[in-house]
Parts: C-alpha cells; structure tokens; sequence
C-alpha cells in the first residue's frame, strides 16, 4: 500500500461540511465518491480535521492509502477532471503508510475575512462576511493580541464540544493571533496547536463585540480563565472563515 | 418623473442573463422586482445592453424612472438590502430625463479571462475560462490587435444576429483590443463603440485557436473582410466574460 497526502482547495458556500453525512454533498463525501472511480474500488480518505459548512480551505490536508502504482500528477489531474470545480486537488506526495493528517498536525491557520465597505462585491460576497457598520478596529487589533499563549478556551468552544480521550482538555496553545487592514477587508489571522470546534468563528464573535463597544480586554481576559462558565458566544456566519494550512514537523 | 442612472455589478453565473424571460431568474428581473417592492409600484429598468446567461458584470450601466423623492443613497441602500448578494447597485446619480443606457452610450469595454495554470482556484472559477493547455500567447497579441479600428463584425455575431432600423450594419469601430498577463490569467481587454451578440466570446474564440496555431493572422483578416462569408465560432464559455464598463459623452 503507498499512502499518498494532498491539499484539498475548496468553495464551501454549497457543502454540507467537511465530514461525510449521509443524504448531505460534503467535501470528504464528494472526495470519497469522485476518488473510487479513479481508484476502481472504495477508498476512505482522512481530513486533518472537520471544516463547518460554508467554511473554505485554501490548504486542507488529506491523505489516503491506495494499492496501485498511479504517478501523483495523474492521480491529482484525474481526481481534478471528475471533481466539482468547487473542490480542488492541489500538492500531491507520497508519505510514510504511518502518516495521519489530524493527529500529526502540529500547527492549523485560519483566516477570517470581513468586508468593511458598504457594498460587497458579488466576486466576494460568498468568501466574507460583510460587516459595513463602525468597528473601533485598533481595540480588535489589540484584543486580539490576549489570545495569544496558551489558554482554556472552554467559553470559545461550541456548546457541544466533547472531552474524551483524543481529546482530554480543553486547553490548546495560540502561536499568532492578529487582525490586519486592506482597502476594503479587516482580515483577522490565527495559528495554533490545534482548534476547537467553532472555536474561530466564536473568537470572531467575541472580538466584533470589543469592535462595537460591547466588551472591554478585560472580557476577553475574564474568558480565558479555566473555569470562568461563560457561556461561547456570539459567532459570526462561516462565508468569512478560510482553514489556510495545516502544518506537520 | 425623476430619472435615475446606476450601475450593477454581478456575479451571472446562476442567472439566465440580464433580459426578462418569463420562467427564468434574470438580473434585470430580479432588478425590476425588488425595485416594485422599494417603489411600491411597478417599474421599468433599462439597461445598457443584454449580458448573456453567465456572463458577468462589474459596471452594468441601467437607469429608471421614478415619481418619489427618495434619496439616492437610500435608493442604494434599499435595493442592496432585498437583492442576492450576487447582484449589488454601486453608483447611483440623478440624471436629465431623456437619459437612454443603451442608446446614448458611446464605448463599452469588456474583459475575459483566460485562467492559465493546470489547477483553477475554487475561488475563481466562477470567473475564468480555465485552459490550461499551450498557447502561443505572443501570437494571439499580435493578432487581437488587428481587431483594432472600423470593421464589418458579421464574421463574430451570433448566427441569429438581426439587422433592423436600430442596427442597421454588423460595422462597428473597436478601439482598442489586446491581451496581457497576470501570473496565471491571461486577459483579453476590448473597447468598441457597440458589440454584436456573442461578439466578444467569438472573438476570444478566434483568438485562442490562433493560440494552438490552428488560425493565422491572415485567417483573422479574412473574417473582416466585408462578405467574407465566414459563419461565426467557435465560441468560449460565457464564464470568463465581463461588462466592465459603458461610457457616454
């Protein structure tokens, strides 16, 4: 068997996720179908992690085991040919049989996009949020900033976030956490051992309301605190959020 | 009667083109119907020109008549709040009366896109027409240049192009028309004092088989030739092409 790893791009505006479902087109799903026709039997593929619906990837990372000889660059124009146009097979390579894309992952970035002039461009409009109303922007570049370290980030998990053995803790470690500022668009950038579940689009949340005036850093201090029992919340609509890359040592 | 010139930009891939069809979702009826919700009562939209199904627009000249005296950035504001997302209203200006998009305009441009690279960005492939396969692009610039000046355009119109009061000639007078290059899209750029249909995306038609060293600069010629009897093709998807904008004196 080689084990083959690839960057997935993708359009998530009309998927359901990520993660296979039943009844529901899904990127894994669509990747499944479309690679067991390439691949002449059933395939699993492995994601280094879940992505909402709606939310894009510039560089998911995937991996799958094959039992034939298929160079990369015919299995990524193959797979390329038959996909949605919304879903694309990028960098191809062979990797160790042992290589799992969640586990060893050492390090995700996501991006957050939110468009700031009053009319969205419809080129744009299904890869922002569009948030054209005052923002003190410098209060969420600074804000921003006290995520970064490592923190319990139970009160920016979703309110159905498991703890089980994969899982043991709710404490993952932020390497950057930053806003920056082209003409039209406020990008917020964060990279980190790992994520949450809803947990960027709850951070976003939480830092629009530091932009509207509503929380203070000491309310987004007072969230970091283990055992602090507030409750994640308010989010933001997932067109805006990007998973960038995903990193392996 | 105050009458009112906007622009629209929008994204036509799930539209049936800007022109009313009765059964179809249309920008201009899509237009029409939000503009009877904000006027409470029905209205007329005219527009530069029809788009195609699919074909795009940065700056769709249109205009209307109304009888109320809502300002115009409210007029803005209202319509962007009903319409999709796909379609926004950018400026909007009061304008004389006898103020007519389509036959007052005096230059249109336009631009397609050619997307170069073997993988297309999920998040440009609404937008592009992806050809990846060689092309002489230095030959494909020196002929769009012979497109340049006054020509009989029959080689380049839709089969069903009609010659009526309003349209009495296939002659039209291209300003300039040229390629150039981004790193991974090649961009045809035409400015002409009136199109025929389906004239831009014969032309890039031509154009991209002079690329594959199918066609010469002679072949180019003949099409302009005054009965030269050539039937018009082939033809490229409507989603590379883009109204970018209309001009009037």
């Amino acid at each position: 068997m080689r084990r083959l790893r690839f960057h997935v791009a993708y359009d998530g505006t009309d998927f359901h996720g990520w993660q296979v479902q039943p009844g529901f087109e899904t990127i894994q799903g669509t990747l499944e179908e479309v690679m067991s026709v390439v691949m002449r039997r059933p395939v699993h593929i492995v994601g280094s992690g879940r992505t909402d619906a709606g939310v894009h990837a510039c560089a998911q990372v995937a991996a799958v085991s094959i039992d034939n000889s298929i160079p990369t660059s015919n299995f990524r124009r193959a797979m390329n040919r038959l996909l949605p146009p919304a879903i694309r097979i990028g960098h191809v390579e062979e990797v160790q049989a042992e290589f799992h894309p969640r586990f060893q992952a050492t390090r995700k970035t996501y991006e957050y996009r939110i468009f700031r002039d009053e009319v969205c461009s419809p080129f744009e409009c299904r890869f922002v949020h569009h948030h054209p109303y005052p923002l003190d922007e410098s209060a969420m570049m600074s804000a921003a900033l006290l995520l970064e370290g490592e923190h319990d980030f139970t009160a920016f998990a979703a309110a159905d976030e498991k703890r089980d053995a994969q899982n043991p803790s709710l404490v993952r470690t932020i390497f950057r956490s930053s806003f920056s500022r082209t003409s039209d668009k406020l990008i917020y950038q964060v990279t980190g051992s790992g994520f949450l579940k809803h947990m960027v689009r709850n951070i976003v949340g939480v830092m629009l309301e530091v932009g509207k005036g509503n929380f203070t850093n000491d309310d987004v201090r007072l969230r970091l605190e283990p055992g602090c029992g507030i409750r994640p919340g308010p989010s933001v609509p997932p067109s805006g959020l990007f998973l960038m890359s995903v990193e392996y040592d």
